[in-house]
Formats: structure tokens, C-alpha cells, sequence
């Protein structure tokens, strides 16, 4: 499977957990995973718990260092603004993401982490790679939560 | 101690070990201590393992909820947008810091993450509390950085 594959995957099996379906995938220049994870928010009780940092610091931990400066990070949603200064801090080479979040988004909507001149470290962006498919989790995931199907915790944390 | 002591603490804690020396406490409305940490970037190889993030989780997983909305989060320093988001998604009623942070600053300055329109929940914030003594910790660190004595890992992160 490539990054994205992976990252759809991850975030299907956060819907199937309850959680807003966002996955992850961090990857090194040869393709190897080093982290991918699906956010876990309502499991971990951790706000903070969404996909990108969680496969960054699996990432992390792997290599023994916190900067990832050769690495991709792929994942489903425009990060938020938390996690494109996170990955800013992780020193990540790339950004790939799948759908654009105009209201949550801080890569090229709101703060747009990586245009601030206080900004150390700007990675390449690269936004829209698999766009329908990641969005149409989201936008199920919703409906069903409006519909008062399960799954039962719809928050992603914002 | 107060909550900025005991966050004056764990930075001081942190510089000892050669992290940037910032701290952080989370507290409940009688004050109980529900989480505090300084920054472990270098200890963790975690570049998001920043005093705030480190004390929201702990307070977080002992309330069993992702959401903090009786809390207060007390730092050393103004939070980095990075932190100010997680800040917002873990509900905090209050922030209070101490020295602020023109350069990587997020609440204050740059992203000014709890004026954007998309933000969902911002805290009240006080910033400027013992304020010298917090940047002053900061100021020597990196001080005698430059001048090559330890600490050997000088940087939070950013």
C-alpha cells in the first residue's frame, strides 16, 4: 500500500473506534514506515491524541530523535494548527495530505502555521492527493453522527 | 507553592537536564494539582513534548476526559501556537503565563491561535507573571549555551 493508502486505512479504523476518521502515515525517503497511527482522542482521554502527532512521535521515538528532517508525513485531513507546528518542530522534509479542513486547517487555511515569519521550519506541502475519498470518510462519519448512528464519540477534539 | 512556582520548578528542573526551561502545571478550581512537567524534547526524542502538552495529558488521562474545561494551565512562558491549540482542544478555562514570547509566541503574538475565527474554545489568558523570573531562567540558559558550558541540548523544539 502507498503512504496515503496506509493513512485511509488508519483513519477507517479510527471511525470504526468511535473516533473522527483521521490517519497518519511517517515515512522514510526509501517508503519505510516509521510511524502511522489513527486519531485516538476519546481513547487515549488525550486531546492532543490526533493522528499526525501520534504516528510523528512513533516516528520519533523509532529513530531515537526528534527531528525527522528526511521524512513524509501523509495524512487524510489538512493538519490543524497544533499538528503543522508539530511537524514544523519534528523538522518533517514534506507534508502530503488528502482534504482540505477551511475551518479547521492551519497549513493553507486560518494560521497557516508555515507562512509565519516566526515559522523555523517550513516543509513542502503538497495538498489534495486522494481528496474524495478522505473527505467522503469525514462527511459520512458526520452524517451518521447526526443521524444518531453509531459510532459514539464524534469529536475530534476541536 | 503556587501553580507558577511550581512551574518555575519544573523549568528549572528542565534546564538541569538540558532542556529548554519552561514548565507547566495544570490545576482544578481548588487549586489540586492535576498535572505538571517541564519540557523533555531532548529526553523523550518527542519534539512536541513540550511542559504544556506533557501536563495537559497527565491532568487529562486522571480526569479520565480529553476535556479540561474547569482547569487552569499555568506556564512559564507564552505557549507556542502548537500548545495554544492543544490548550483550546483540551477545553482549559484559563491560561496563565509568565514571560512572553515575541518570537515563537502563539497567543500573544504570531498565529494568535484564540483570535482566529475558526477557533472553537479560547481561554481567558493572563500573561506577564513573574515575568522576569521566567525569562530570565530562559535568557541564562541559552546564555551559557552560546558560551559552550552545559547544558549540551539546548533547544525546546522550535
Amino acid at each position: 500500500m502507498t503512504p496515503i493508502e496506509l493513512a485511509l486505512a488508519e483513519a477507517r479504523a479510527a471511525a470504526a473506534r468511535g473516533e473522527v476518521p483521521v490517519g497518519a502515515v511517517v515515512t522514510d525517503p526509501a517508503g519505510q514506515v516509521l510511524g502511522r497511527a489513527g486519531n485516538r482522542v476519546e481513547a487515549d482521554h488525550d486531546a492532543s491524541a490526533h493522528a499526525e502527532i501520534l504516528a510523528l512521535r512513533q516516528a520519533a521515538r523509532l529513530r531515537g530523535s526528534p527531528r525527522l528532517t528526511d521524512c513524509t508525513l501523509t495524512v487524510t485531513l489538512e493538519p490543524c494548527p497544533m499538528c503543522a507546528q508539530a511537524a514544523s518542530f519534528f523538522r518533517v522534509k514534506r507534508i502530503v495530505f488528502g482534504a482540505y479542513d477551511p475551518k479547521g486547517g492551519g497549513v493553507e487555511h486560518g494560521a497557516r502555521i508555515f507562512q509565519a515569519p516566526s515559522c523555523h521550519h517550513a516543509p513542502e506541502v503538497v495538498g489534495g492527493i486522494r481528496e474524495t475519498e478522505c473527505a467522503t470518510l469525514l462527511t459520512d462519519f458526520f452524517r451518521n453522527k447526526r443521524s444518531g448512528a453509531p459510532p459514539p464519540n464524534p469529536r475530534r477534539g476541536n
